[in-house]
């Protein structure tokens, strides 16, 4: 008989809005369906096995605020242990599915060989509880930026020994991936990045990165890996300067290096907040890309300039996120993964449930409230009205190529301008919230 | 007989270092050699005619704070004024190069045609100033954002009637830069971004946007304009995102739309600032992708969120600029213009002066001081041997890209990882202060 | 019979939530009874007679991009025309205050007496419709931030005699808000700050902020004028430092001048957001000292660093706004002042009524949000509990200072720490989203 | 015969500005005379024992980079190899100063008996290596942040027995610092502050935070402690909002609770930077209200929104901060304590010096700079003119407290305003960059 690792609390029930059960989903209705499928389906929640399962509330100031059921124990056992807790806690939440570093799940070894040895021996754990389960892999990565080796980064280190360990790393990383059909491989290149332009050549490190990228991309093909390669934007922490910086840098790098046909983007809450876009702008830049291949479901403080990996909690940041998922037909193979870790103040293991029940729950709401906004088209309506200018003749010129200055002088000496709709922006805020709140 | 409009200030001359005259050069000696060629060949200072000749100290807060000999009158007569006082400054000032916008050195008219033949009547006057004294302009450009008119975008609003208004002012901006032997022409997007994604298409608009340029380039051509092309990024302000946000974005999207033969970038200090990054940041990723043109000369402060465009006097900042210039081997047919403002309180016509010799005193120490660093490639030669690693037999299958994750594997699960060097940066940071104070 | 200003729009009527009419209510009840009386006593909404009535849509970068019905005519009929149409729209939104400055109800004269002629002039107009419509003025103040003369600052300029000129504005302002039975008198010191230490003497300047408010209270009793004072913080901008930086700036700024027994604080949402604080924050701080006077309901944007001013719909800001506001009771004499302006590109005169409907009903709704959250006292038990430990015998000795280092070291030797509850944020945000949706 | 820690480097020798050694300095030249006494006597340069000697390199995203010729052993011995490194450390730099917390010099134990107990060896080691040495005491701290307990605040947290364990925590560090003679104690309130209003009683932790600063200050008179009590101000991290946010707060509450005749601040360059104020703001506050007490000495980085702690090397930064202390006739009883950490890159013992070197190289030019502006009074005489208008009659009457509103209408009516002198702020700044390079 297995150990239980969260004895007080039970499966998460659906208990609607007005249930006072901490406990219990208030909108997060899984079967329930949304344009024509069931929540879950659109949602595609994931836990994130680092934050959920290896976070112990360190901070830059402090130590561990935190203990755990499967605290103890030599570093092996207790990955196993992590793996059966981390199991027991999605079947009571009703995830369906994780993603990881390889670094979470198995202990780093002193040698390659032994990472990996101690990999394959978790992975084992793992897909048998994958199969007693159901549950499934969203996305493997690699930790190429914790250990002091990768202190001037990993592919874009100065060292070319450690780019080669890296490689290495990856490669087994997406292997593990592989076998445990996770549907996305995800690069975040927490070390590619400079310190100071004193000491870098960053030409050069951003070729070694393209280079880089591209023997994985050769390798996923190689070994029939046929998820999706992921980028994901952040400008800043730990690194001074990320090349990486945002949705707009990543989409011109892969263009640059012709690497877009290949990859898509992760996008994250938090990280766009430490850019100073909106969380939407980024899915939006992404989207029309065609580029948005996943999301990082949290939350920053925008009074505070690191990444705190919050629970994602404010209302308006999941409806706009579900509103470009579902204009863009739904975000599969990519999913929610909540790159979320609970207050280092939230020292109790039911915290862990109720972060992700807060999480769930606005995310339910924010999809519910989109699907409404899609449905009665009142952005759109409005867009379409905004715009309506260029489906006149002049418009087509300009938008068929067949305009250019002269003839566009002539029109403006001729008709001048005539006046601009009003933006409205106050109105379509204020029906914004009435959608939050009347959904 | 003409009128002389800063009677109190004579030619400004170089009277070095120990020199407590305020209006006398302590380090722009414009005729010295570096590097083998005058101060003044390496800097090319250009005077912007908008913050000098139109700004009248009004702010969000306030109107008007400053008077100057040419007020009143009749607009016309006003403009040629200032064109006269204009040429009286640059020669003063012993600057060979000015900037301006369409509308700073005429008036808008009621109609196109009106403020065409402004413009025209103007030139006239600029152009007998230029025969006279033998300055020339660096770069002309077209204010698309200041009227009413494009308060929904220029080549990005939502009514094509503005669309084909902007092409026909920038055509004429673009004739009326020709005639002047403008080596350079500008787009700075001012209204190109967006308020709200609520009732924006942002899909639509950088189609729009890629359309104009590409009209813009094609009329270059067919009326034989020669000088670069350039895009001048700026995060927010005063739209809330602009498309433009940084040197990254910008090229991305130059690469996007196949543009990025025809355009370069204008560097400003100020807009680095707004977008988190250092003004060395965007100058060495345009420059690294071939694609730095030119530079505004000014300064942010990084407590406000504003575009404070202030006189550029900080040591580090002009160091580190000419520095990224000098390795490009130059600046031309780009320069360096002061896109700067005095103070709303330096209320003073001398404060016109003391501003620009403040600009001009520090960019000229800097060029000192990145000369010396550069010949005695300190900088340079720490940077190569922290990639010496790559000069080997395995970082040069990194580079020729034959290696594979299999080949690195093996390299790694044979040698490991060798000891990275250290990244030295307090060392660094205090030889640049040395050199700042030494050279 | 009277010019109607707003002939497109009616009186706007509270139609309810499932209310798709743009120029109704969905949230605003008036008359609606909350904790015991009428949503508009606790609200008391102020219409800014500067936003709506005087702002044209200029911009650092741009002009007006908007028209009036009132615009043209010589500026004391305009001012006229300003006050009838100012009336109209009030009725018509159904707000029951306002607020302004001198300047912005009657033009700047040339000379101070000309300023106040024409201010007494304007102020029989409002005096009239005030007492046709039973309108009341919530507060008044000086505008000694825009002309040219308070470039240095008003009370802090170096220039004594424009400390004169602005003890004069002052005195005349404060007799008009007495005339016009103004609940409250308010000085947002604009130009009261520094733009660099280079030029500065801070302490002499605080010293001469100081003694103008000292005249101000003492004016204040003398001419019977019993409303409350307020100071409005705010970090910077215009000033590239303001003095009154924030709520506990003010506070320690107040005490030190032995001023705090006449003087409250006005909070702007925007002015928390520029000091890198929440608007709850700034509200909270305010209130445990005492000190909240009254409110500013705007809304600035994180990712901006200016005042953007914005009509607040953000239902997080405004419910936590409103709990602070029952939880001291209530905010008279002060009200919710919307210092709010429409989108430059808002252009029509209805987005006038479509913002302030747009504030109007989110601050009803987190009214009533924070009206349940404080019938169920869920966050105050939550609180009370958190910090049970201070009503033990040792926590009583440390509250009634018995307590001392030996007689707590004593304490800590024998019993050690007993865990803390933990601080359960997710739980509380995820509650405090189910009352903003279900209240 | 003792173990050398550091066996590559020698002592650090002055060999001026031309020296291309980098382990010499080039400006701080301990014994040279300025302003009538030794540099070293201006300086007071302190090293922070928690960054030289326990900073490995960790940060957010990575463990330790770095290894020291002192790790490895069991606690204790490890804490007394650390005291003969320091030493060593001190010895080879010339530093006559140190600063530290309790648990950077002592393990901390299993209870505070065993902590205690583990103070008082290592002590005994300190207390050996001052008297060998000379080497002072700036100031002890208690370190009530790192601990799991101190989750929720130290003094300010919402279980009372934790503010016991505080107490009794504070009591022996201070009697430690008295032991070994330090010249100063430092608060520095890391937990004091709130992650969210939603479960926080603020009025509550501030009244707690007052009573344990009281106590404090008693148990100092009891010991006879006469070293000056200091606190440090910081916005935020590892608090999302901290109750000391910058000097202007902490004065405020000082005063508010009677505590400013008993505490001076001690203020931190990256605490400014994150408060968004300037460095000499910051110094500037305090100075003026008498309250400045001492000063960590390192640097922020304005594009990163956390606390980077670098060494300074900013020339105007520290010639802007030399500036404040001259005017308020030193820094003594204080001094300056690098508050900084090596790189995590830096990963060599030698950078240790490198970093000290490169900020007392630039604080020591920053002395000679300030001296000179001090002497020659450039910057003081433009301000004495500026106010001089406070020296006529007008002024008099506005300082002295005669003045009232009508006295100053009347003298507004008779005689308007007078030309306000231009606030030459470009002037000043280019004198100032005048300073640095020629001093």
């Amino acid at each position: 008989m297995s150990k239980v690792y969260f004895p007080t609390v039970n499966k998460i029930a659906y208990e609607g809005p007005q249930s006072t059960n901490p406990f219990a989903f208030k909108y997060y209705n899984p079967e329930e369906i949304v344009l024509g499928k069931p929540m879950k389906e659109h949602l595609r929640f994931s836990m994130a096995y680092w934050h959920t399962f290896t976070y112990m509330g360190n901070d830059p100031f402090g130590g561990a605020s935190i203990t755990r059921e499967w605290d103890g124990g030599d570093p092996m056992t207790q990955a196993k242990e992590r793996v059966h807790a981390a199991f027991e806690f999605m079947e009571k939440m009703g995830m369906e599915y994780f993603c990881f570093h390889d670094v979470d799940i198995a202990p780093r070894g002193a040698t390659l060989e032994e990472s990996n040895r101690n990999l394959d021996e978790i992975v084992d754990e793992i897909e048998a509880e994958m199969k007693r389960t159901g549950i499934k892999c969203l996305w493997g990565t690699t930790n190429a930026f914790g250990d002091a080796k990768f202190v001037h980064g990993a592919s874009t280190s100065c060292n070319a020994t450690v780019f080669a360990y890296t490689a290495a790393q990856i490669k087994k990383a997406m292997e593990v991936t592989k076998r445990l059909g996770g549907e996305n491989y995800v690069f975040w290149g927490g070390r590619e990045g400079y310190e100071t332009l004193l000491n870098t050549d960053v030409n050069r490190e951003l070729d070694h990165f393209a280079a880089m990228l591209k023997m994985a991309a050769d390798y996923a093909d190689k070994i029939g890996f046929t998820g999706q390669l992921m980028i994901e934007p952040k400008p800043k922490e730990p690194t001074r300067h990320q090349y990486d910086f945002d949705a707009q840098s990543v989409i011109g790098f892969l263009r640059k290096y012709g690497l877009e046909k290949r990859f898509v983007l992760n996008i994250e809450a938090n990280h766009a907040t430490l850019a100073q876009h909106s969380f939407q702008h980024e899915l939006h830049m992404s989207r029309i890309n065609g580029l948005l291949g996943s999301i990082d479901a949290n939350m920053g403080d925008p009074i505070l300039g690191w990444d705190t990996d919050q629970f994602p909690t404010n209302l308006y940041d999941a409806t706009l996120c579900m509103y470009e998922v579902l204009q863009q037909g739904g975000i599969a193979p990519g999913g929610l993964n909540f790159d979320a870790k609970v207050r280092r103040a939230s020292t109790d293991a039911e915290d862990l449930f109720l972060g992700h029940i807060a999480g769930m729950d606005t995310f339910a709401r924010g999809l519910k409230v989109a699907a409404k906004m899609l449905e009665d088209k009142v952005f759109i309506k409005n867009i379409d009205e905004r715009y309506a200018s260029y489906n006149t003749e002049l418009g087509a010129t300009i938008e068929n190529g067949t305009a250019d200055f002269e003839s566009l002088e002539q029109y403006a000496l001729k008709n001048g301008v005539t006046k601009s709709p009003s933006g409205r922006q106050e109105m379509l805020e204020s029906i914004l919230n009435q959608y939050i709140l009347e959904a």
